[in-house]
């Protein structure tokens, strides 16, 4: 007979830290076994690397920002990723096919507004994107300013997490990802990663790919930034500069698995 | 005087593999010597990748695809990719003027009809510039079938070979290079390759400028895949992921020369 | 009493060699303390080698070719870039903005006319745009002559940039830098940096964000140049080819200190 005491040692209320990082280890193992098809409209700059991230997490990614093709690429895909880099006609057109492909579909879609506090009219887009249904909106905190015309905090995120029915995932020195009552902080990560173009990006279609195998948005998100913050981490200690960091970073997430996930992950 | 057996070993009746790892070892030659140039109608994704492929071969690349160009860039190349990856409207009407040129300059070029799989209307503009004249068409077991509509096989490939008079070039764990009755089977290669985006892109680009410097157009692909298969396992024994084998990869093609060509070619 | 020869000590006639690697020095500080923006509009190939080389130097880069925004993006910037690879309809379009918006605002910007010796449409916008108050044009032999239609020589350097009232930097195995009766040459770099593709394109980013803190555009081109070929011979000393040198340049770069620079600058 189990005493209590054995009990609890064999199904302990795990913390929520624990369980964050318990969930980014079997999204890990979900990308590997399912090899999920993430499209991605994203900027000119981010395509190459953003693709290697994802090939290097186990997932299929396509890149077509064509408004012919893209619902049928859309339409086949597990995961999409919307992200206003460089946006041009043909961008805004085909994320408008995309998105209504998505709504009808089921595909879980990520909005990554960047640079919206660099031009109004890219803002104003943005925030008539927030509202027709992405599982996660990812940004940097001058990025939610602008659009939440809020200064970033645990109530301002859950605040406009709650307004849009959605997951407010900030990067930062720590990530902060919000929704409704829930919100968790992830001190993964390296100053390097600043300093390599289209991480932030790269980022969020990590997170455009956990969505597709985490039917819980703001777990797959939190899995998403905790996965490139830990491959981050293993990249630097190997890394001169930002040169071979985004070369490390591949490599760290390609070889990256559960036990090293949890080992390192800082979530609370 | 010299005896017959003499003579028989200066000009032995080659074998057909070693006749074509030689042809891959005097097409680098040729690409090192006259520094072909090479324009690529490419992929977003693969623009930069494909450019620094071709530069570590010896090539010249150039990678516009402004309608109003891409005649006289094409006029002035000696090789042309048309890659139909991140199609859209303006690179669908630089291919109409791209292909047009290219008859009529006889500029060798090489098809690529990437992700045909995914989007229908793609698959339809791909069997009608497959019927244009490629000296080539480079792609995947999953393209073939949708473009042949028959599933990669020795005889549906000569069969689709025959029909389009082009060269088939299947990439795969296999290689196969196909053009009536002739058949080639490359074994170079290495798994890493298909986890970095693009690769396959570079190899159509590689075979391009091969078909720059090598009149018969079945070893010209022979060749190109050989030497990207090569350079891709020179790649591998230095590389810790995909990461640092795609920078790795560069490296090796700068590097390649005749005998490690000769050395490790696995042609049939 | 200080003597003529204490004197002479402490405020030497600095010769122009040590005045210009001393003013590369400078800049580079200055890069890294106020970190300036550069927005760049250039070619699909060079977008995230760019931006990386420039973030790599300190700086914060924006590569949007959007007509509809890029005005709020260029008002908002420190310097500009106008690179002409890849031109397209919008790119153009892009540029007219960004280039009246410069001159409204006061931006400092460099042209690039990559290859307009292949495209004789691409070589006439070149020379309407270096009308329009390049601070500095960044260009090789072959598109300097067909710009210039005149060899390249100190003589046709420093006339050309006369009747533009710009400043050229012309890149090859030795950098010349005219303006007026100012003519610097600057042997640093590595025959490696050909063999990478954007490098170029890079460089004249480097040098618009030199103008962004150096107002002698003269002193901020020789600058910029002498800054990336210094970071080229760090890197060769590293790299195994070209794959491995794109990565250590930029290492190289986000690590270059004055000391270093000022150690091994060759300007004359």
């Amino acid at each position: 007979m189990h005493t209590p005491r054995d009990l609890t040692n064999d199904t302990p209320q795990m913390p929520a830290a624990a369980d964050l990082a318990g969930a980014a280890a079997a999204v890990l193992a979900s990308l590997r076994a399912r090899a999920p098809r993430v499209h991605c409209i994203t900027n000119a700059v981010a395509q190459n690397f953003t693709a290697n991230v994802l090939l290097a997490a186990g997932c299929v990614p396509s890149m077509t920002v064509d408004p012919e093709e893209i619902a049928a690429f859309v339409a086949r895909a597990d995961g999409l990723l919307v992200n206003l880099g460089t946006l041009d006609r043909e961008r805004r057109a085909a994320i408008e096919i995309a998105v209504e492909t998505a709504g009808k579909d089921n595909v879980p879609w990520v909005l990554d507004p960047v640079f919206v506090d660099r031009a109004p009219p890219r803002a104003a887009f943005a925030r008539v994107l927030a509202g027709r249904g992405p599982k996660a909106v990812r940004l940097n905190a001058r990025e939610f300013a602008t659009l939440a015309e809020a200064e970033p905090s645990p109530k301002s995120l859950a605040s406009y997490a709650k307004a849009y029915a959605t997951v407010v995932a900030l990067s930062g020195e720590t990530d902060m990802i919000a929704e409704g009552a829930r919100l968790a902080s992830i001190g993964n990560g390296h100053p390097l990663m600043a300093k390599v173009t289209a991480m932030g990006c790269a980022g969020s279609a990590l997170v455009a790919a956990c969505l597709a195998v985490e039917p819980d948005p703001w777990r797959a998100a939190a899995a998403g930034l905790t996965i490139i913050g830990v491959a981050g981490e293993l990249a630097a200690a190997k890394a001169q500069g930002p040169g071979s960091f985004a070369v490390a970073i591949i490599d760290a997430l390609y070889s990256l698995d559960g036990p090293a996930l949890l080992q390192r992950a800082k979530v609370s």
